[in-house]
């Protein structure tokens, strides 16, 4: 009898999104005329950058010669674009990745959710909460995330990032065989100094902790003191795993490129106490599961790295960024706490008192036509707080703004 | 301490390509002069079909515009594509499917890798041998497919396919869990009649197995009464999930899009013997660690079911049997054994006594400077054979085949 993988029974049956998307749509179904703004999801909305446009009109007029066709590429992705990247993206930082450490995918998510398969099923799993479900959730469905009671699950370690701890989660007082850390941070954008990351690094070397840092953020950063990489802090080679995505850097949600960074260094252990490299092993799983990203996209993400690339997408990043200070500005004029923002495209709001995290979304909602993501969504140290996303457009970010103002000034 | 998954260990260290590729690159070292042709690995050759390209550069330049820009797609896939699949693929052979049992994806690697997630750990497998790497490997790497002895792994049931029973397995003598089916099969060339196939689909619904149906050479089918899809099989939607690709139907090697059809009538047992339906269960994964497929190659897919593009789309693969017929009569005027060709890109050829995969590959690569696939590398039963595909272009299959004719004539 074909048996089915029980763990997938103990997920809540919907994606934090679809939820979402269920609870919009009933308030669009009694008020049709409602122009609703989303400031949920966090989605791009500007159009890809002329650079990029034209390295896909370029790409696309190869396929259509025999000479210039390209089939299969390399499941670890092709070396212009690994040149690239370690050239504009490493080297300026003063780290040294060899190529064979980079690994091209079609986005952070499948990267960030098969990661997990390196490592055996029952070693025990910390993450800062709230966080970006796609960790839990990957690991859940394998059996390592435990039973799930009240909303948590029995082999992971929770640690709150909230505003009494400003945001900075403390080490585990138990300790966990891997960590995931996302910074800039989804849902809260919030960031670590260089100083809070190089605990974790200190942490991980001491207690032979995987790092699985997922830095799909990272060029949101203003301040030149806050890391963009983790492989900044001396020994992360020895520790960490690092995912970066195109989608936000470059607005490629709909394209479906970023990479992955496997240092040759790093180790895992088998039962006898044997280290064994996770490159090769990586390579392994990506050659039998995964046929490579599109050649088109790869191209695509190659010409965010030439100089008008690098000019089109900042800019597109600076008025993303101008969104986030408006949504910061009003919000405290309006007396709201508000973190994030600064660093990131993520604004993270404690509701107002009493409010729950689903309640504030409801009242937004039918209060204003605005959408926010519910922070409990994101897990338990979420309640009492929601998150905007800084990704709309500008006139649409003032309008939810001005609505926001006067339906609280109600 | 951070264990690693010591699965991955068993498997051995390089992909069956990978180790082609070492063999072509020593003989190179020596021979730098060497015009080597290859009709190894299965990668189409051909462009791209004008109306692909059209729609390429058409989403190209709606991506450009803030109303035609595209972020996030639906995990599993934009209904325009959906809706192509379900019109053109089932409907007009009787096969009628919900939209929500088709999840577009980045090729049939990704899935048909991916698919055994949903089943349980200790499930004991079924696979025609040869057969596809993939299926065995992504069995492995959870543990799935036992220990490898003898190059043989002890939780699989193995189904030889050969010259002695004409490539048709035979039912599994012990009851498998899941069967891996392939057809028109990849590696050799050749194809289940309605009959056979019933018969699985009958074996499957009496013992409760789930089928794992790879159609991804359905295109080549040439004869009328050879099923394109096994839910032409009555009582299929209750045992069996079907991948797709474009890869060699339109020549996305390099594009990346397929699809898989779960059915919503199909169920495995939780051990209470409760019945679990897997579309939900595979959205859910699909939700959770994929992100759906590039919205280029999406438009790219949708180009292939226009009028224009049926059409270019069938001329390249009339293009591409050409050559398998050049193979399939050339190696039988010269006394060869060779099967498939016929309605499949795949000629499998028995080796000439004596010789092993290995030997003969090599002989192929210094007598002629032509690279072929050693059966072996596709499991047990296929030592003796070695796999030529019909993907190069008619240009340079026919010189190989002079080649192969001069060096055969020595």
């Amino acid at each position: 009898m074909a048996l089915v993988n029980e763990h997938f029974l103990k997920l809540s049956g919907n994606y934090l999104f679809t939820d979402i998307a269920k609870k919009v749509n009933a308030f669009k179904a009694t008020h049709r005329q409602a122009d609703i703004i989303s400031l949920g999801i966090g989605d791009v909305t500007q159009p890809l950058c002329p650079a990029v446009i034209e390295a896909l009109h370029r790409a696309t007029d190869e396929m259509a010669t025999a000479s210039g066709f390209h089939g299969y590429g390399p499941e670890q992705g092709y070396d212009f674009l690994r040149e690239a990247i370690l050239k504009n993206d490493f080297l300026p930082r003063g780290i040294h990745l060899d190529i064979d450490e980079i690994f091209i995918n079609d986005g952070a998510k499948s990267d960030t959710g098969n990661i997990q398969e390196l490592i055996r099923w029952d070693n025990s799993v910390g993450v800062t909460d709230p966080i970006y479900p796609v960790y839990l959730d990957s690991n859940a469905m394998i059996g390592r995330a435990g039973q799930k009671v009240d909303d948590r699950w029995s082999n992971v370690t929770y640690l709150p990032c909230n505003a009494e701890n400003k945001f900075v989660p403390s080490l585990p007082d138990r300790r966990v065989d891997v960590i995931y850390l996302c910074y800039p941070n989804n849902p809260t954008g919030t960031v670590l100094s260089k100083e809070e990351l190089r605990k974790w690094v200190n942490y991980a070397l001491r207690n032979d902790t995987l790092i699985f840092y997922d830095a799909a953020y990272q060029a949101y950063i203003q301040d030149p003191e806050i890391p963009h990489s983790i492989y900044e802090i001396r020994g992360a080679r020895k520790c960490a795993i690092e995912f970066h995505s195109f989608s936000k850097t470059a607005g490629f949600t709909g394209v479906r490129c970023g990479y992955t960074i496997v240092p040759k260094d790093l180790t895992a252990a088998t039962l006898q106490g044997e280290r064994i490299a996770l490159n090769p092993l990586w390579l392994r799983r990506q050659s039998t599961k995964f046929n490579g990203t599109s050649y088109l996209s790869q191209r695509a993400a190659e010409a965010i790295y030439t100089p008008e690339g690098k000019e089109q997408v900042r800019a597109t990043i600076n008025y993303y960024m101008q969104n986030a200070s408006r949504l910061v500005e009003t919000f405290r004029r309006l007396n709201f706490e508000v973190y994030g923002g600064e660093n990131a495209p993520y604004v993270w709001m404690r509701t107002p008192k009493g409010s729950s995290s689903w309640q504030f979304f409801e009242e937004l909602l039918y209060g204003a036509q605005v959408v926010c993501t519910p922070g409990v969504g994101f897990g338990p140290s979420g309640e009492g707080y929601v998150r905007f996303t800084a990704f709309g457009s500008h006139e649409r970010t003032e309008e939810a703004l001005a609505r926001i103002e006067k339906w609280f000034g109600k």
